[in-house]
């Protein structure tokens, strides 16, 4: 039978049933057991996105977790291919890394991939990708990340440091392996086919297990490094999968930057922030105040309520009290709208200032801190 | 009508037929025209190898030699995939383009390529090709190159300067593009069809017309180079081809590392050379001196004579009076491999001195002369 959603890592379709998706990627599910072992071993309260499975699948957590308990200790590895403009859901990932990055005090490598997004688009020049490498960096820096365990670097820049092990990376995979995982054809240029290789090489930065969190549709990605990295004498990379924060236009697919209707942008105003939510957001509610006062709205379908739940608001008390006012009818859709716009609005605007303050700290991050330090000395091989 | 001989970049099978190979790769003939302005330009004798058109094909010498005479200049460009042990055939595109740079005073880019060779054979390792990179940079600087205008990189270590330039380069070749030039499949690895662009980086270095020196069969390579090179603001790379040395054993094919019988190498002792020049290269005598004194020899297929023709006597007349006598029968063979026994070894003896001396001067060409230094701080956009 004909499924009604797909996941690509460069195309998400539909309304994703992430249980059957943890079947067809063979992942596994994080089971209520592992979310109680992870709370004991930090000895803290989870994070909401994990309290609530927004990051709901992973390979080899378990592992990671173990070698963590063992001291041998593990590392976080995540990246961004620069854009003119982060919006909120690109920025899910790395608020959950830090959290990660807090609890277990581990080195962070994040990887810039201004030579991917040049090479992947004809019409973008590596002046604009870098500019966007930039800007997104601030945008990363305003995470507030440790910055002497954080290594935040541009492909274009620290190459010669990954080159050797990039290398021995790309001897490992033929066209024919990545062509599929990659979305590559005859046509492709020879740019984007050897560039699997540098994203795979910070997986292999230390002689420990890395941990990847993102979004599922980056599982692919990772199967490639999983095959090859331990004849390399690495190892396999652990991940820990999110599922997508919906566009604003409805429950189906994820957020698209070519699609500005469909998402927050971190430098939208509080202006724009109510207008897009109160005129695209897509809402679970009755076409009418009387119907909805007397059948209610769907929690479910609603995308105000889902960003609420999956990040904005991460009180457990309030969210059940608004998703069962939302339920009943006694909370109709413009209110749940506008608790939406004030969470963001707060958001945004704490964000702004720390993007103002992280001007002052992008050297840190990609050149004077420890790690990054320690990193510029350091060769791959 | 099948055609008895066959010259790729990867393999050259049968006798040449150099006329008809400039036909088919449409490249031009140097001639006597180009040769007489040579001389006028450099007013001095040409070098034997050009004289007696070993170097006899050419794509837009014309167009570099009025540059240079515009006061526009030139540079050029050579290289090395890095292997155990360099024969004599690797050192004639080196000794020529020293004649080159002597001459015309020029700048020289000499790219070794360390991780071609490793992602081009399963069985080596990274460790290997630089090891191999380092000794074959000592036979190169042994040729004699000017230091302060000669910049010797290896593509591991030089990565960073020629990353920029390289992924503009990749965006304009497809995998299908570089694939039969290259001899690549879909089960290629991702690295080794990626390579083509750092091969051509090179030829980007200078805002000026690139002269690259090299046997006829690396002009693919080139075509692609001469194809994108406008688009990115730079020129397309000139060449100048020479005819293959011919093996030790015949006037077909071209010498190869995998069959030690068929070179010379540059650490064989007098005594090896003198055994392998009498077991193995190829007569062009008669079976017994009494037929040999009566019906005399063939020059044109003694490989031998050839060797000295193309490079080992320099001397015109006395090369004419060694190819008479052989014709005439007074030159046997045994004394004719004598010539060059001697010629070969005093040759080596030489470079072996200049090689040993190279040791101190790897730095030199590598990082601290005039041009290296120049080179490491710039980065090629």
């Amino acid at each position: 039978m004909a499924q009604d959603f797909n996941v690509t890592p460069w195309e998400v379709k539909g309304k994703v049933d992430y249980d059957k998706l943890i079947v067809q990627f063979g992942t596994q599910k994080i089971t209520s057991e592992l979310k109680e072992k992870i709370k004991s071993i930090i000895n803290d309260e989870l994070h909401v996105m994990l309290r609530r499975d927004v990051f709901f699948s992973h390979r080899d957590l378990d592992l990671v977790l173990k070698d963590y308990q063992d001291g041998k200790g593990f590392f976080l590895y995540t990246g961004r291919a620069p854009s003119l403009g982060m919006h909120i859901g690109h920025l899910i990932p790395f608020i959950f890394t830090k959290w990660l990055q807090d609890k277990f005090n581990v080195n962070l490598y994040i990887e810039i991939t201004d030579d991917e997004k040049f090479m992947r688009n004809p019409e973008y020049t590596l002046d604009q990708t870098r500019q966007w490498a930039y800007d997104n960096i601030l945008d990363i820096i305003a995470v507030g990340f440790n910055p002497d365990k954080t290594f935040i670097f541009q492909d274009t820049e620290y190459i010669r440091n990954m080159y050797p092990i990039a290398i021995k990376i790309a001897k490992k995979l033929t066209f024919s392996e990545v062509r599929a995982t990659f979305g590559l054809d005859t046509s492709s240029n020879i740019g984007i086919i050897w560039y699997p290789a540098l994203q795979i090489a910070p997986t292999m930065f230390e002689k420990r297990r890395c941990l990847i969190p993102a979004g599922i549709d980056q599982d692919p990605y990772w199967r490639l490094q999983r095959d090859i990295a331990e004849s390399l004498g690495y190892y396999k990379a652990a991940q820990i999968h999110s599922k997508f924060l919906p566009p604003l236009t409805g429950p189906e697919g994820k957020m698209s930057s070519s699609q500005p209707e469909t998402a927050i942008y971190l430098t939208d105003d509080p202006k724009t922030v109510e207008r897009k939510i109160m005129k695209y957001a897509f809402s679970g509610g009755q076409p009418t105040i009387e119907l909805h006062r007397k059948y209610g709205g769907n929690p479910d379908i609603d995308v105000s309520f889902q960003w609420l739940y999956m990040f904005f608001e991460p009180d457990d008390n309030k969210i059940k009290k608004i998703e069962e006012d939302y339920r009943s009818g006694a909370l109709l859709t413009g209110e749940l709208k506008q608790i939406l716009i004030e969470k963001l609005n707060d958001f945004l605007e704490e964000h702004r200032q720390k993007r103002e303050e992280a001007k002052k700290l992008v050297n840190v991050f990609k050149y004077d801190g420890e790690l990054a330090r320690e990193m510029w000395r350091k060769i791959h091989e």
